[in-house]
């Protein structure tokens, strides 16, 4: 007997109580309990850990606090560039983008990478006419433009156009905002990872990449056994943070295999996988579930934004330690 | 006391005795040997690992008849793109470049990726921009012309304006020359490992892709984890193969893994990990070095193009089973 189980997240890194809005916690809160009530909703009806992952993980692409699908960043020359990656557990099969432009959800494109090619990983060029082949859905820049549209409104705001609902008391920004914004934007990936009543697990991982990253830089997300895997013999794990170290690392598979190797439980395996990763200098966290329908979310950074679906089928979310 | 090791391998796939020409294969042992020689020679100074890997891969690269540098396969577009990866594995650290282009040794631009940047991948128009500003060497689309260059020197055989040195008493080519020359690249990759004096361990492995690819598509060779890894910890892994399994089965890191976490040897981790392959439908192989010297170079398809240095210091060089 399988248990049903999801969790998401929207990044890790420096998130800072003292530098969070009420305001800007409760639309991040949103963001992610609608996520999860999307997966948790394939779930309940018995769908497919797959199909759960990725309708979390457009949902978390859609809204555009999180750097990834309409909330990507910028690269140093001005351009949304996104990468994202899904696996199936049960199959042992993955599909993967990198560099993509345009394209409104991405993981959409990772799980046609899958499931139409013989590929694990398509990128640049190639995957943008990939994309088009498939004909998924394309936005335009503007849609993806929302850091700039969050600076104006923020620039509104500490020039009291507009008013902030503070709960705290306070009735203007103190400081610059666009710093404040840039600390609040999490070393930015979104994710999911579940089990489904059959068992079988899934995750998957989307991103917008570095703000004012140079030379083509591939992080962890779009690479299989790094930032994103799933073996139904294991778990399912989705990773965020300092994507080199990851990859160093290669933590999502490192789980995997502290779990099949060592005969851990998935607690333990994500425990050392973590105190590792610490070892080698790298933040951030991940998600994890294995195939009883167990959740971690360890994280070595200041925060990570996450949430999991409890036994009374209600979500759980927490930001900080 | 450490055990100074190297092992180069120059791709892995279907390679027939009966497909192979004498003189081809005098060519490829030639390139091998040449690339073996280069590598020992730094190791037998008490060079480091790092630097064996290296020069043992620019060598292959060098070389025409190899998937690699300057014998490159065209993608579909009729363009050579080449990844690299390298990875030390004393400081941990890596870098892998992807879609290069004119880059004559690609290898040396991954290690420029680790010494130079705080990534660990860098692809496409971005690498390329990198490789530029870091002053690599850059050779004309001429230069990488080597398979059309030796499709035209087989049809001359075969139309016997040139007549080939058979060993086997054969005067003339019996079937077209084109298929034959398809058959005999291997699948391909060039690679290295080596363990220095001091036991540091280190991975190189280089690639011109597929012939024919589409899409963008990025193999495991780029991919820390699944196509090179290094860790003096445990072991140095290159492989080469049907990419796309490496991939999903992470086989470099996982040889490395199932002697941290299970405890075995060299030879026991490299023998599971080819199983592992093989289950999950990959064919390839790998050549894998740990901190006491020892060598193995395991794969299940008709051959790997390999090599090592035996306890003389001289070169082996096999390709069949």
């Amino acid at each position: 007997m399988h248990k049903k189980a999801i969790a998401v997240h929207g990044g890790a890194g420096t998130i800072l109580k003292s530098e969070m809005t009420p305001k800007l916690e409760v639309e991040y809160r949103a963001g992610l309990e609608a996520s999860l009530r999307k997966g948790w909703e394939i779930l309940d009806k018995n769908g497919s850990a797959l199909d759960a992952v990725e309708a979390a993980v457009v949902e978390l692409e859609n809204f555009p606090l999180f750097n990834a699908g309409r909330g990507s960043v910028f690269t140093h020359e001005g351009r949304n560039e996104m990468d994202a990656a899904i696996m199936d557990g049960r199959k042992l099969k993955a599909g993967a983008v990198a560099f993509l432009r345009n394209v409104k959800n991405p993981i959409g494109l990772a799980r046609l990478v899958m499931e139409k090619t013989e590929h694990c990983l398509l990128a640049g060029e190639g995957a943008n006419e990939f994309a088009h082949e498939m004909r998924v859905e394309f936005e335009t820049d503007e849609y993806f433009f929302t850091e700039h549209r969050y600076l104006q409104l923020l620039k509104a705001i500490e020039e009291g156009r507009v008013q902030l609902d503070h709960a705290a008391g306070k009735s203007r920004i103190q400081t610059s905002p666009a710093p404040k914004l840039r600390k609040a934007k999490p070393l930015g990936t979104v994710g999911a990872v579940a089990c489904d009543a059959k068992g079988n697990l899934a995750a998957a991982t989307s991103t917008g990449g570095m703000t004012n990253k140079k030379f083509g830089r591939i992080g962890d997300t779009p690479v299989i056994g790094a930032g994103t895997y799933a073996d139904n013999a294991t778990c399912a794990v989705s990773c965020t943070g300092h994507g080199e170290f990851f990859m160093l690392g290669v933590t999502a598979f490192d789980v995997a295999a502290r779990m099949k190797y060592k005969g851990l439980s998935l607690e333990d395996a994500a425990a050392e996988a973590i105190d590792n990763l610490t070892k080698i200098g790298g933040e951030g966290g991940f998600i994890a579930v294995d195939g009883q329908g167990r959740v971690v979310l360890p994280f070595n950074s200041e925060g990570m934004y996450r949430g999991f679906v409890d036994e009374a089928g209600e979500p759980v979310i927490e930001i900080y330690k």
